[in-house]
């Protein structure tokens, strides 16, 4: 159900407008009024006759809808009485809907009930709602300001979405101050139906946006969003600032590896499989509107960054930080202490006039004979010249080069308070470039699957990776009467529910060279978990000693939202130590498992560094690969470990599972 | 030699004084006079009879020297000029100067001779020099701004040093903008006599300062500067900027294992060593300031930061900022959306009046019913009455928090634009307390030198441990002749200075059962290495197979600033891939060696995690300390390497060994 009448309404309801400039409903009708809305505007009031010079109606259910088919309204009435308005909305075919009241699941209780109903009602009459808990909509091409936020409506190049007010309305205040207009401003709320997809999906075809950016508290289908972005990620950028990154609790435990990754992790993964672009403060997300502001800014394909200065100094810290971000740097131009307005205009048409410089960042440093004016002035000129180009600058400094920086401000020039978070906008930049380019789609899972398992026995979990073509080390049940027929030397081990960290519970014996030592040491270790032993889901293996491997570490966990996570990394005593894992998505081909070993800090190592061996790669993404597979079809299965999974010159190993269902 | 008439002067005369306005001698000049100086001003000008309303004095010659002893000349006047000036002082007993001049040493040729020649001067005669190539001097308390930047000389608790003018002007225009005083500024420039160690040496007595920050291109005595901060740092909080810090170029290679270190990891080591605060950026150099101008800052113990917010996303965004720098986390007091002035009051004033509450952030986003200006107005009202708690506030937004925010920085409230730089600012302060407590003083090496060696052969080498009681694996000349006599199993290595990296040149045979084996693989690398081996100084060793143990790379290079800088960390394959060192500075005891073990990743391992075997960490730390004496007692050597060093769970013991002298 396409959004585009509810972004592009011929008409516009307030049901809650009022009399009274304070409350909620009016200051929303003001704002329409203010915005210069083009369309028919309704106030809603049982009592009054004419609010704000307009004519007021009593009730939804007396207006001319047949004159006005597409018609938004905008609910901003106490929580109790929301309910009742939707229903009818049902009743009149009225489609799309924003609710700016609070109240609702946010604070639980009758607000949570009135929520779940609105909901069906919202999926049972493909209604498109907005909120509740929101402040509204903004569209400024359409001169549509829906919100109880005053913002000018002057149109510009950015979507912003936020799931939270409070961060959208500092959000269109930093706006304000920054001289930045932007093209749809969207406070999304509870999402009862509207979500973050949907709005992308909408706003995806439309070329007068630059840049979508969306804060959010919850990515609500993960999969649905990798699916979305991958696809679009070539011409629009989307980038993501999700709050609770790091918030203990909700931890995505990786089996006994838990602490390699948590939920933030797997967003993360999903925000990069996705090609969008990941934010991790509210500094860097307003300092990317910055970059962005600036029209078609990713216009030219250069990763490269050049600089131009009046103070060496300036450029070394600039330099320091390109190399943290590890950015490429392209020239530099020092014009000296003493470069006023027309030495800095030379060096500018000099620098940007060089065919090998794409991307330049301006700096300045207010010195006895610095013109910062004259500079903002030359450089607005100048870059204009050079549309695909992307000038930024920073001025550093306080009073001196404040009438300097509001004037780039007003001209769209990316204009940052430090040099290092110019760099670091543009390291985003640089980001996006390569996503965009080297993205693949991601495809929604098949939902053809295997018969489920329902046990996770050793043996036969052993048994479910050979179906699935990981070979497995040769194991069997250790039998007292057998030991004459196991190859030597040998590795014994319990497994079983109650030996999920072996090496912990001293449970592993390796390395035994003979029948007797078999013996002895199994029946140390019968003694040593006698009572664990009782139960038998919990025994004895045999496994061959194998040699000359690397450990890798691999596995699986499902996430409610981005569906089975894949994890790749180093094994062994040192996988905890230094937490060395790759996760991702569980469309995983070929060539993507490939990249994500090379990712890794271990690659050189497995890659046969300084003339050293080199392990069978190429099976061990098969094998990755492979597990992708078991995961997409058996979704009953929660989390899926191989530690060790042993990687020789030839072939891979597992040598450990775990399963839990 | 005091620097206190230095910075207190009763009389300045400024040499290049003119009548032209936009000369900087003038500038000077009308800076002394505006800033309200209360000693004597000589304006030295060869011509003009009176500038600016002064007599003025043809030459330094002429002036009344007897009745002003404690004289500060201030030089500006073209740098052929310069160094006559400079000898004038000398006849006339003058001592303390500042040269604002540029065009000396950073121009080269004739400048760097003259310059030079100063130096020489400056050092017979103990003349204390500022500059050239500087900003010059502010001292607010003296009401003395002995600068060509004009400032406001109300007085503040805080000591600005630049080494670069241009970042100097700039960091004064921001001070200002953001209502803020300091206490000095002093623009080092060339530091041809007066550099950092000597101006912190004489602040750090000054109760009025409450930090010393720092901006330099270069730290000239690492060794001095250790030695004078660490003593300090318990009372007066030092903050080092050193740009350059990734620069390519000036990279300290620690041997073969180059990329685990370069001089930025080295300097960043010694201030840290020191105790000092450690930047990386303008951003947080501006964003300290902006902490320590709340007088007395640290003068709480506590190292927690609690909030107040009126919007649960910002909250959400700072905690994972909070959980990213690893801070603890103290209370949390959600106001919710609709917090006006007054309930701010209430909640601060709950929230200060909490015993267990030392550092509050207030947070705040302008929503419907949020008043910002009544909120900061609350925020200084009731922090005024906690004086030893520590205040700060990131109201996010533009327009609507404006007010609110100059109010807030008129008061010296910690202002932030983002939570994160809040958080990210406490961080330092936190890291600073740590220091404060537990920072030993950095002694400077004895001079008492052992005779130093003069070759880098291998077994001698190994001799040289051994001195110095770290243990060495057996290890003997290969002889054909020989092969009964070793025990077995064996390792077989070429050394020599051909050898360097021997894993490289497969010059290593590992693991050799027997005689017969022995004889096959030192025949095969005397074949491949024939050419090499026709230099006796390579040859062929022979050493005992170990076993159980962990490789650990251990070394120290010598810094021309800091000294012997030593290095700790994970040898073997992975060495290079997780670049898992530790540095530390050469004056090591037990147990400071003992706590940069503890820092390892890999130390959980090494101490026996998950009741595995635990390494012998006090012999390891034993010859830690042992070889930071090897590199105080032989100043000869340049670099030294032990790579491996095995530790068992009884003893260590050097396994390779290589000198550069």
């Amino acid at each position: 159900m396409s959004l585009n009448n509810f972004f592009n309404p011929a008409a516009v309801a307030v049901v809650g407008a009022s009399n009274q400039k304070t409350k909620i409903g009016r200051q929303i009708l003001d704002n329409l009024i203010k915005g210069g809305f083009k369309g028919k505007i309704f106030p809603i009031n049982l009592k009054e006759k004419q609010i704000a010079g307009l004519k007021v109606y009593a009730s939804l259910e007396n207006l001319p809808l047949k004159e006005w088919p597409t018609l938004l309204v905008v609910i901003a009435i106490p929580m109790p009485f929301v309910l009742a308005e939707i229903k009818k909305c049902v009743n009149l075919g009225i489609k799309n809907i924003i609710i700016i009241t609070a109240g609702f699941k946010e604070v639980g209780g009758e607000g949570e009930i009135a929520e779940a109903e609105i909901a069906k009602l919202a999926a049972k009459h493909q209604l498109n709602i907005l909120g509740p808990n929101c402040l509204g909509l903004i569209n400024t091409w359409g001169k549509l300001n829906a919100s109880f936020s005053s913002a000018d409506t002057s149109t510009g190049n950015i979507a912003f979405l936020s799931q939270s007010g409070a961060i959208g309305s500092a959000a269109l205040d930093w706006l304000k101050v920054k001289d930045f207009n932007f093209a749809y401003f969207i406070s999304l709320g509870n999402k009862v139906a509207i979500d973050e997809n949907q709005v992308i999906e909408y706003l995806a075809s439309d070329s007068r946006i630059d840049l979508i950016v969306v804060y959010l508290e919850e990515i609500k289908d993960g999969q649905k969003f990798m699916n979305l972005v991958s696809r679009l990620i070539k011409y629009k950028p989307v980038a993501i600032l999700k709050a609770g990154q790091s918030i203990a609790g909700g931890q995505l435990a990786l089996s006994h590896t838990g602490s390699l990754a948590g939920s933030s992790a797997v967003i993360k993964a999903g925000v990069k499989r996705a090609g969008a672009i990941w934010l991790e403060n509210l500094g860097e997300l307003f300092n990317l509107l910055l970059i962005f502001q600036k029209k078609n800014c990713c216009d030219n394909q250069s990763q490269e960054l050049s600089l131009i200065t009046n103070a060496g100094g300036l450029a070394v810290l600039t330099v320091d930080e390109i190399e943290r971000q590890n950015i490429s740097f392209g020239y530099s131009w020092d014009l000296l202490g003493d470069a006023n307005g027309e030495k800095y205009e030379a060096g500018l048409k000099k620098a940007l006039a060089d065919k090998k410089v794409h991307n330049l960042l301006v700096l300045l440093t207010p010195q006895t004979s610095t013109e910062p004016l004259k500079t903002a002035e030359a450089v607005i000129k100048i870059a204009k010249k050079y549309p695909t180009k992307l000038v930024m600058t920073s001025f550093v400094g306080g009073q001196a080069v404040a009438e300097a920086r509001d004037l780039l401000e007003k001209n769209s020039i990316p204009t940052f308070e430090y040099p290092e978070e110019a760099v670091r906008s543009f390291k985003k930049l640089v980001d996006y470039k390569k996503s965009a380019k080297t993205i693949k789609s991601y495809k929604l899972l098949k939902t053809t699957m295997k018969k489920p398992i329902t046990e996770t026995d050793y043996l036969k979990s052993m048994a479910l990776l050979r179906e699935y073509d990981i070979p497995t080390i040769k194991t069997v049940k250790y039998e007292a009467t057998q030991v004459k027929s196991y190859q030597y030397p040998v590795v014994l081990k319990i497994v079983g529910p109650d030996f999920l960290h072996k090496t912990d519970k001293q449970a592993v014996v390796t390395n035994i060279k003979d029948e007797q030592t078999l013996k002895k040491m199994a029946a140390l270790l019968e003694k040593r978990h006698k009572k664990i032993l009782a139960n038998k889901q919990n025994y004895l293996i045999v496994q061959k000693q194998a040699d000359h491997f690397q450990e890798i570490i691999m596995g699986f966990k499902r996430d409610a939202s981005f569906g089975p996570v894949m994890m790749i990394g180093l094994g062994g005593i040192y996988a905890e130590v230094f937490k060395e894992v790759k996760l991702a998505m569980s469309d995983l081909d070929l060539q993507t498992a490939l990249e994500k070993i090379a990712e890794l800090k271990i690659y050189p190592i497995l890659n046969g560094a300084r003339g050293q061996k080199k392990y069978d790669l190429k099976s061990l993404a098969e094998a990755f690969v492979n597990l992708s597979r078991l995961a997409n079809e058996h979704p009953e299965i929660k989390e899926f470990d191989l530690n060790p999974l042993f990687v020789f010159e030839k072939g891979v190993l597992a040598a450990d599972v775990r399963i839990i269902i």
